[in-house]
């Protein structure tokens, strides 16, 4: 018989790894966004969230993947990614809670000019609500709001400080 | 009882799981910063530092908590978060020896214009310290040089270099 | 005798952390090539390659060690550094796969302006291939390719994206 020391040792060694595993594959999700997005990827964009998963940026709403496809594909994006642009998203702070999580992390999007390198056209606060697929970790829900010193990027920076200590 | 083999995995496994673990815990709080300070919250933003940790930036030094929590609360902080602006750091290369760790990354500071985006205003070599404590990893030290080709910048970077192998 | 569940639960967790950690070591090297290049670290930086990895930046191509250390030794490379120089490498998206791993991540360059702060000179998108050795993961080669929605960089954007699924 296992001694039950060791079966307990066991055990928190594999919830500690799963925390490990989970935090892992929601920060490569995140990484690989900004790539695809700024390669048109559309269908592969709107694979990371959950069929109804929903994306807010400014007061614009988005709901479901055919919605994220759509302004990967629209004029407006396509327009952005020919004449060159990065999407880059910082180190994300990630929380685990069972089948649930939530990530925090800033973001900046840059335009190439005619010329004179890029400009940082955009620099925002996300929160990212995933869930736990059978198919890995989706976003079920994303807000991305412009630092621009406004109530709704304070409200996104707020969830982070959390209620004061 | 137990195998000699086995344990000595369990063991080897608990303590890389426990460098794993550390690692992500400084990760997570240092991407938590700039969200933070662009926040303006000026508790938890100090926080994060020991009770009289310590934060460089330039030839200014702010000691122990309340200096950190007065930066943010400065009417010159309050005018840049109230303009805009994105703390952005990158992600760190961490060391963590025992109950100390030293964590290395680069910094943005992209401050929004009247019009046409952001203005990079600052880039920064960072250097942090920091210890182990009851409420989890805290920093005893900050650095913060501007990369502008100058030695305070010049002695940070050298010490992720270390001595040449 | 161990059970055979405790002993395939212990290598079930050995594989995971092995995973972990050599991601973990894979981002922190990472992680230091921006302070090594900006700190002119010549050697430093070209120990991160393998003996004879390659490095391709546009249409140039740098092959083996003595290739990039002269890079960062180059004139063009030190007046970057003295002028102050950023190069900002973003959170990659790792894939290990036994004694190989791929890397993808975006990239800044930004150099400091004689007045109002630093221009963002280029964004790129990175693919790293890497190796095991005996001294720790190496780089085997490095594509770094301008996000100027070209199609050099259109070729690596795409491998983030996979085949359409």
């Amino acid at each position: 018989m296992i001694e039950p020391d060791v079966a307990q040792r066991i055990t928190d060694l594999e919830r500690r790894v799963r925390r490990l595993d989970d935090e892992r594959a929601i920060a490569a999700m995140i990484a690989r966004y900004g790539p695809l997005v700024d390669g048109g990827a559309a269908t592969q964009t709107a694979a990371l969230w959950t069929a109804d998963g929903s994306y807010t940026v400014g007061d614009t709403t988005m709901s479901g993947r055919d919605d994220v496809r759509r302004m990967v594909e629209s004029a407006d994006h396509q327009r952005l990614i020919t004449r060159g642009s990065a999407h880059f998203l910082g180190p994300a702070a990630i929380t685990v809670d069972g089948d649930d999580a939530e990530a925090f992390c800033q973001s900046l999007l840059c335009v190439r000019r005619d010329r004179d390198g890029y400009l940082v056209a955009r620099a925002s606060i996300n929160r990212f609500r995933l869930t736990r697929t059978d198919a890995g970790w989706r976003i079920v829900d994303r807000q991305t709001q412009l630092l621009d010193g406004g109530e709704r990027a304070g409200r996104l920076l707020g969830l982070v400080a959390g209620p004061e200590r």
